[in-house]
């Protein structure tokens, strides 16, 4: 619907018809700063177009697929309309305010900082030292490591991840490659951050059925 | 921890710092029936074993890596301890109560449905027709053609996640394999839960690691 350029001027009725959302959640967007008022052409009437069709999946993305709570839809919003960013610093700044937050206090983080560090270098891999998704793996290593998925004594290696690396760089490499190069800065981090909330999901969807894949081939009636 | 048998038996003190939860959360838990309540000692006491240390950590896991709410946690906590049901079957259901409720809609959703289906065949992934991951790929595919990834008029195929596969499924196997064969059902169960939760949570950050060393690469001041 949004590439069919289907709504070149509407009211808040035809807005949720081009979205999919409802008039009462549109509304809410609007109270919540979520979204852009639309321009006033009479008392109490507005007038909506592309940018706030585009605007209104974001925000479904981020909290339907993403789950976000408003608090973060709105610092992912703040990164994505700040204009004084490059498209590469705005999208980091996406992804940051996605993050969820981890605070482990674990004897076993250090250690698992620094199995991160080697697995970034090992796959070649360009982070910012102080993205928020080292710490994220970190704390995985932690979990995996307090519930026994180790030796005892000894932090899980990330090396474990290894075998994940290469799929999730080449769509990684793709979704990147598809990035529209001819629409505007703003339009591009949404498409970017919109790919972001899909890709997970699909990526955890496809994580689930090669779960129930091996899990029926060793446990199952057949297995 | 869990490994090192820590905690035989200590009270509501113990079991909070060897869960690293608060005394506050663990009682929420308690109110919650998330956690069962420990065997009375005196009035007001009670002492707490290692089936507790692994309830809160599953708990943790949901809440905090998996972003549920106490409804679904208590969904997902009702397969593990269901014992009518096999390994393979509790596990199945958790999953099942695990996954992100989609409604959609869209006109896509048939053609979308039909391309997750060759996508499962093609990549020998054997999932029950019922699994709600299905309709969660599909409607992947639904934002992604909604959002203008595809050609006009044609929905996206679930080619575009093929790639994800080999390393996913490898992935799967290991975390199947590694389920200790000689505890019981229910800790068994627990396992291969937690598991989902920090592998899913691992598979993101390295995702998004991927997207910042791709967007760097493309956009970048390097780039």
């Amino acid at each position: 619907m949004l590439s069919s350029g289907y709504t070149a001027h509407v009211r808040i009725a035809g807005l949720s018809t081009a979205t999919g959302v409802s008039v009462a959640t549109l509304k809410y967007y609007l109270r919540e700063g979520l979204l852009h008022g639309g321009a006033a052409t009479a008392v109490n009437q507005a007038q909506y177009d592309d940018t706030h069709v585009r605007r209104v999946k974001l925000v479904r993305a981020l909290v339907d697929l993403g789950r976000l709570s408003i608090a973060e839809v709105r610092e992912v919003l703040a990164a994505v309309d700040d204009e004084s960013q490059s498209l590469h610093e705005a999208f980091g700044a996406a992804q940051d305010a996605m993050a969820t937050e981890v605070s482990s206090d674990s004897e076993w983080l250090d250690a698992a900082l620094a199995s991160v560090d080697a697995f970034l270098v090992r796959n070649d891999l360009d982070v910012r030292p102080e993205s928020p998704m080292r710490a994220m793996l970190a704390e995985t290593l932690v979990w995996l490591t307090e519930f026994g998925w180790g030796l005892p004594g000894i932090v899980v290696d990330a090396a474990v991840f290894d075998s994940l690396v290469p799929g999730l760089k080449e769509q990684a490499e793709f979704e990147i490659s598809v990035v529209p190069p001819d629409t505007d800065r703003t339009a591009q981090v949404e498409f970017t951050v919109v790919g972001t909330m899909v890709f997970e999901a699909a990526a955890a969807a496809i994580r689930r059925m090669a779960l129930e894949d091996a899990s029926a081939k060793r446990f199952g009636p057949r297995g």
